[in-house]
């Protein structure tokens, strides 16, 4: 174990408290793996955890914290920050609800600030619910990237995809693509990769048409490379899409720039690599996501895999503290 | 193995002569395990089978045949019709030459006239040089599906993709799509499923959008869906095209109609199956591809890889004789 005085805090929100995010939590914690890497701290609801402590039958037990100065540093103890968000007679199970979309916001925004302050180095998001956060009219900001702003970057072992963007009809992802937002990213990932540990990114960009032979890769793709390379940046590219992932997989790069949000998901999801998280580029923090849902169908179960959410947790810490990406 | 009665024969042009077709087929053959399932016959040049039976170094002698009569049915001879078309003198090696597109060219003519004699049951190809074609000015029709006619089907294990469209911009693609083209590209994949002995096929459909929720998708694909449900075909969607995937691999479905190029490409390539060979539907006759390329840079080694040769000579067989997918 990486001595406590390097070992990073990392603040976990516990997501819909309704789906399998405290179970998922609770086994990865008990892991110990966890602690290998960081001091963790959950946000969210006290009683959430403690029943998915009696599902999961991990042998922990929860302790509210009110400040970071209280934490244990110990797997058999569950520290959280319970702000008192959602009632304790009224904790959902297996859908969404008002009071689950209105807690997951709060804590998210309570991560922030977290955050924000140093109390925390990095945030890591278990599954919400984006049915839960309609109901209850909450719109995190954090979940929906911004073409110029933010990336929506997922991580599955070798294989990294950052997206340029994200929930947009491919017909607006023509229009769209130009140099400057091709640079744009770049200039911000090979930052960030840096700040990670990555000491030299070697960056790939896949084109947008098949073959990257179309107008737009010419065009708007292209020349952002260019202006990228211009600044010491090591990126090459418009790769054809079709083979540019398979070539991260095989050690090739250690990132890709997708063009849209498909190019990207599609290569991850049908790989099927199943330590997968998201990372959201372009907050003031590290902002890790877990890559699956609430998945409601196996709640109170007890059997939700824990990989995931462990790979998570320990990614924010590895990444936050310049460890570059864990084994 | 199955009797020679219901074993169909099966041609395989031997590809660009410079590149690793010759090698792949000759230790595909040289396995037995082609001849489980089919009757084979090449069509090609003999000198480029003969130099790379010395290269791979198989056990199996060449012998050129003037008719379909004189096949020997034995897996230590390699019969092969070679109507002189690429002189052995000028055996090109590991480039694009003129005479290695020119021959290429014919072959597939010589197996397309084969095939609608009824010599061959179908048709297998072995990887052939656009480079090549190009130099020698041939544009074989077969190796360029045009939406609404012909259609190109990726196979991978479970993972089975046919293309709406192939080498078309993503810009077009939006527009191109509209229900009749999706129906009509149904109906041919269903009837093409049954034909190979998939009695009854399920087919899902991936949407153009993230999640398959944009204008695209509830306009132009859910009504062509609908049309072809309507005349009985088993088929969902659009279903989101970064699960889809995903969900074919693990056998929820047999195939799936992809809307573009990469959207079946990233899936089949990033999975990294190694059996991998691609169908063009279409045509009047099963035509199977290999799914790799000339491999200009192990021509000569005796190193490449017979595994995708094998796959696509034994899919040819298996589907033309309405016994389905080979295990």
């Amino acid at each position: 174990m990486i001595s406590k005085q390097v070992r990073p805090i990392i603040g976990t929100m516990i997501g819909d408290p309704a789906g399998v995010g405290p179970e998922v939590i609770a086994r990865a914690l008990a892991t110990g793996h966890v602690h290998e890497l960081s001091i963790p701290v959950l946000i969210g609801s006290a009683a959430a955890m403690e029943r998915a402590i009696e599902i999961t039958g991990v042998p922990c037990s929860v302790r509210v914290i009110r400040s970071i100065d209280d934490l244990s540093d110990d797997h058999a103890i569950v520290d959280i920050i319970d702000s008192g968000g959602l009632a304790v007679d009224e904790l959902p199970f297996a859908e969404d609800t008002v009071c689950g979309g209105e807690a997951s916001a709060l804590w998210l925004d309570e991560m922030s600030a977290l955050a924000a302050s140093g109390a925390i180095a990095a945030g890591v998001m278990a599954p919400i619910s984006s049915g839960s956060l309609k109901l209850a009219r909450k719109v995190p900001g954090i979940v929906s990237p911004t073409p110029g702003e933010s990336y929506l970057v997922l991580l599955s072992g070798p294989l990294r995809v950052a997206h340029l963007t994200d929930h947009i009809p491919l017909r607006q992802v023509c229009d769209i693509v130009n140099p400057d937002l091709v640079a744009l990213a770049l200039r911000q990932i090979d930052g960030a990769m840096r700040n990670w540990g990555i000491t030299h990114p070697r960056i790939v960009v896949a084109g947008l048409n098949p073959h990257a032979m179309g107008t737009e890769d010419h065009d708007s793709i292209a020349p952002g490379v260019e202006m990228a390379r211009a600044e010491g940046i090591d990126v090459e590219g418009p790769v054809s899409p079709d083979t540019v992932f398979r070539q991260c997989v095989e050690g090739r790069y250690d990132i890709v720039l997708a063009m849209y949000h498909d190019q990207g998901h599609i290569a991850v999801k049908t790989w099927g690599f199943s330590g997968n998280c998201a990372i959201i580029l372009g907050p003031s923090y590290l902002h890790v996501t877990v890559a699956h849902g609430t998945a409601y169908d196996i709640v109170g179960k007890g059997i939700a895999d824990p990989a995931m959410m462990l790979s998570a947790m320990r990614t924010a810490a590895s990444l936050v503290a310049g460890r570059g990406f864990p084994a």
